[in-house]
């Protein structure tokens, strides 16, 4: 098949390398049906990530296509659509059965594009299926489910969540890249009374208010603190989220909060931050820190297939696969942060334009189409070979 | 009347003052019966504090009688005895409102011996008094309730409940200083599996564990951080506490603790820690500070009361209010941070023997005596000049 593979900084490369098999009874292998490219596959593509070596196929977030799954797989079929999470999940370890799936201390957490290969691909291995996959429901789109893969979680659990936003609120989003994006997209699902969002690019800030900020703030222009102070009775936000990941807008997040308010890093770090605890020992604040657990993308699923999220514009360029390094370049020129220079493209979707991948189990699969589950309720057709009626994809229903 | 008066860095001074005087309708005049000294109290007197200002009558934890109430005051009368909170609370604002009252914004908040004139002193003004007392219950002695006017309450809500200790945790208390034993007590409420307590100090690690710890560790002699992580299967703490107020401490806390655990600062610090972002922002931390709201302090005094509680091994010395210079000469060899060279003096208890002073307003009233208020259940006396049986007092009960 055809990956784009970690070559070392700078070195990214669409080129043969063996199809991935199943290695553990609980693997399943997908063909990628849609991927995307994320603002930590460039800091890994930067160097700033040594636990990617040589040879690794980037990238952790698609859809796809089931096409074998292990004898441990109980929840899924070959012909499944899912959605691989970016996060795998063994099920079992105590943070797994904490919900906190990105800890996971058995193997799973954030492995794939990063510790194992990953779905810049055509073919994709999962660990853990069962766990690390959704089914994509009926009436939602690839490219909506796409989304939900990593940014819409991580924005909505690290930084939505784990600042408490809450009705009312003042919520201030530092850095309009995707990954502020998707958080005025989380934070608007709970009502607060205004988004500021704040960036140093307008057509970045321009985004924001498409995605629904109220109030936009060019940071290398405007005074940030005084705007905050004014429309907070010189208070400070309820609750701030750094969404760039550099210590200046991290300590900025820190200076703007309110007493008795949070702040959520959603940010990924290469360096250290002053924390002013001589400010803020007195001050009740509560920070927070966090890689996603994807605990409610079953919510978030819910929310998109009722209508009430709409993760459509985040997709702003669609590629086939055969281009992928075009579109690394495209989004490395959009900008991985908030604070880059570059034009507004807050996400880059890579499509494939089925079936420009034919996986050959798929084949027989699809010439023989799939018998009814007679399982009342079951709606979904047998896999060959599976042990129940429909290969236990429909749970029973 | 004497008190304790700041002129300057190192220079504080028992001398005459005039008798503090009702200036708002909620206040109330309390003659000071036991008041202690805190470690702030040394932060001030170490010129670290500059809104403290010339002038000023240190100290604001105290347990006193009531001698006089401005007319807007409701649940108190003269006669009853009281424990004068830390925080003082207007009760009404937005703060004290969502039950922070150390944040209040309408005058209250930490404000004695800080922003106003404080506690060491024969007599106080107490602001907001209905909201910045409580009634001392019986049973429980003077010594005992004065240990909640604020170390008791801070270690309790910034320690424990920010900290969010669970049973079968295990919690790294760093710094076995007042406040840090303090949060041993509290922490144990909790039934965690190991409070692990790190210092500098032997004699405090032998207090520490004569309070309830079960492992002490010299972080001078001993690896702190292996300790931790093989009690730990090599994840961190579940909690940790920063009860000392230095750099190198608080980053320790952070090294310290597992993924998705908490970190909570306790310590009152004078500059700024480096926050490891580059290697946090991945491990779902929680981080908080805080200063004490007291809104744990009816509990606190119910777990004193029956007898869960006791927070009489926290005062080890004993003066009259005339050798106040001594006891602060005492307290401050003994060091107010967990880390600094002394012996082991967690505590400074400063108890008034009775009658040391006798205000004329009180004489007047103990020589009439309460009449029984004629209320259902009310077991208090009355007022004279009351407009209701027992001053309020009862509250109906």
């Amino acid at each position: 098949m055809k990956a784009l593979v970690f070559h070392g900084p700078g070195q990214p490369s669409w080129e043969d390398v063996p199809d991935p098999t199943i290695q553990d009874p609980t693997d399943a292998i997908v063909r990628v049906d849609a991927v995307t490219i994320c603002g930590t596959d460039l800091h890994i593509l930067g160097g700033d990530v040594p636990a990617v070596t040589d040879g690794r196929i980037l990238g952790h977030e698609a859809v796809g296509t089931v096409v074998e799954i292990g004898p441990g797989v109980r929840n899924l079929a070959a012909g499944d659509r899912v959605l691989v999470s970016c996060v795998s999940a063994c099920g079992r370890c105590r943070f797994c059965r904490d919900g906190r799936y990105g800890q996971c201390v058995n193997g799973g957490g954030w492995i794939l594009g990063h510790l194992i290969d990953g779905t810049q691909a055509e073919l994709v291995r999962v660990p853990f299926a069962d766990n690390s996959t959704h089914r994509i429901p009926s009436g939602v789109s690839d490219e909506q489910m796409l989304m939900l893969a990593d940014i819409l979680p991580t924005s909505y659990e690290v930084g939505v969540l784990n600042g408490c936003v809450r009705p009312a609120d003042v919520v201030v989003i530092i850095g309009a890249g995707p990954i502020g994006l998707a958080a005025v997209l989380g934070a608007k699902l709970l009502s607060p009374s205004h988004i500021v969002v704040v960036d140093l690019v307008d057509t970045r800030l321009d985004a924001a208010r498409a995605f629904g900020a109220d109030i936009v703030v060019n940071s290398g222009r405007d005074d940030v603190v005084a705007i905050v102070r004014d429309l907070t009775d010189g208070l400070g936000a309820d609750v701030t989220m750094e969404a760039v990941g550099i210590p200046q807008t991290f300590e900025q997040a820190v200076e703007l909060v309110r007493p008795c308010g949070h702040v959520a890093n959603l940010g990924v770090h290469g360096a250290p931050a002053t924390l002013h605890l001589e400010d803020i020992w007195i001050k009740d604040l509560t920070i927070t820190t966090g890689l996603v657990d994807t605990y409610s993308t079953p919510t978030l699923i819910g929310l998109v297939q009722s209508g009430r999220l709409d993760t459509s514009p985040m997709i702003t360029h669609r590629f086939t696969l055969d281009q992928f390094e075009e579109a690394y370049d495209v989004f490395g020129r959009a900008g991985g942060d908030g604070c880059a220079e570059g034009a507004a493209h807050p996400e880059v979707a890579l499509t494939v334009r089925y079936p420009a991948f034919e996986d050959r189990r798929l084949r027989g699969f699809r010439s023989r189409g799939r018998p009814l589950c007679r399982l009342r309720h079951c709606r979904r057709g047998a896999a060959a070979d599976s042990p129940v009626p429909c290969g236990g994809v429909c749970a029973g229903q």
